[in-house]
């Protein structure tokens, strides 16, 4: 944990979900197995991200799946893959609805719940993924609501994405905790006003030209010890 | 060039710089020559975009080379190096200053230049970069103004980056064209209300997520033969 200017816990934590909740390392064994190089995998995922944020500084708004698949399609194109590229798109792109959750998520979700505090989430790709994933990892009980920026018609980080969550949970930006393990979502938040903890689990640098998380944890369960060392949110 | 809603020749050009008038592929080597896989390169820049643009999404701006030089130093630390982190970080990040422009560029630009087109740059880098690329090409004298989004406050592809450049150039959106070899650039630009041009040097497909541009050239001397095709703007 690097500061603490919040002085109480918050009353719902919103959970970003690709990278967040999800492990997205299979991604790249997808890309393997259709030929390419397993590398590719991150060069494609910065580059989805890219585009539906720059949408989202446009004002405008697409789906991430089909992002996805259309970067996916021109990154593939060219190369010798063991199946052709409308297949070797279908196989990486389905990886999307198998992934797990990371180690830490069962252990760290079922004490944030047991805290008191609402968990809700807020991805930039469909709530349906999102559903999946949880009920795969028998954890869809503990969330109140599984939210899409979809509904919201603007990615994050934009400050509108982040007011569709707020309102959907009839909270107030800083009763309120985006967890993410992205700074620019951090950052997007901290932006819109809402509390902020940064999940890092792998230890690396959070950079300077983002504004600074409030919490930082190296795992969801050291989050939640954190968040209970904090006095509980009274009702008012 | 696919289709053309738009009649006549812009008055100016508002060209993109990285990529669009500098040949990046030497980035690819810098990585190489510190030890680090010369793939990094394409990540690395696809989340430098992503994080620039995460902040304009966001309302905010932080400088091209900050970004480049902090999310650099994430990707080569922990990696086997032939040098040191920081001189490694130095290594890659120098290259920007020593790039050239893309074979077409010299031709392109001349030929631009002599139907009375009107020629600045508009990046999200800093102003520098571009006038030594233009500088070391022999083509500083072709351009009027080298912009930097570094004066508009926020990234392209937010609509006030562009605003900016139109009003240093005092001409209306519709009398301008961004030229740029990222869809995201002719994106926003189309949704300010600028003309596009998009140069598809490498035969890619332009994702149906984008607003398609209103004209397509695989060249610089491609895109001014089309260009000098139309009818030259008469004063208004």
């Amino acid at each position: 944990m690097d500061d603490m200017p919040k002085p109480s816990r918050p009353r719902v934590i919103v959970f970003d979900v690709n990278e967040t909740l999800s492990d997205m390392s299979p991604m790249a064994h997808r890309f393997a197995e259709v030929g390419a190089p397993a590398h590719l995998a991150a060069t494609w995922f910065a580059a989805l991200l890219r585009d539906g944020i720059a949408l989202a500084a446009a004002g405008a708004a697409a789906p991430m799946a089909e992002i996805g698949a259309t970067l996916l399609r021109t990154k593939l194109s060219g190369r010798p893959l063991d199946r052709d590229v409308d297949a070797a798109v279908e196989h990486v792109m389905s990886g999307f609805t198998g992934l797990a959750v990371h180690r830490d998520v069962v252990d760290g979700v079922g004490q944030l719940s047991e805290l008191g505090i609402r968990l809700v989430t807020l991805s930039n790709g469909s709530a349906d993924i999102a559903r999946g994933l949880l009920d795969r990892a028998g954890l869809a009980d503990r969330f109140e609501r599984l939210l899409s920026v979809e509904q919201a018609g603007i990615w994050k980080p934009a400050a509108r994405a982040y007011a569709y969550a707020l309102a959907e949970c009839g909270v107030a930006a800083p009763e309120a905790m985006l967890v993410a393990v992205h700074p620019w979502d951090v950052d997007g938040a901290a932006r819109a006003g809402l509390a902020t903890g940064w999940l890092n689990r792998s230890g690396e640098d959070y950079p300077d030209y983002f504004r600074r998380p409030d919490m930082v944890a190296a795992s969801l369960p050291e989050l939640a010890r954190d968040l209970g060392s904090l006095p509980a949110v009274t009702d008012r």
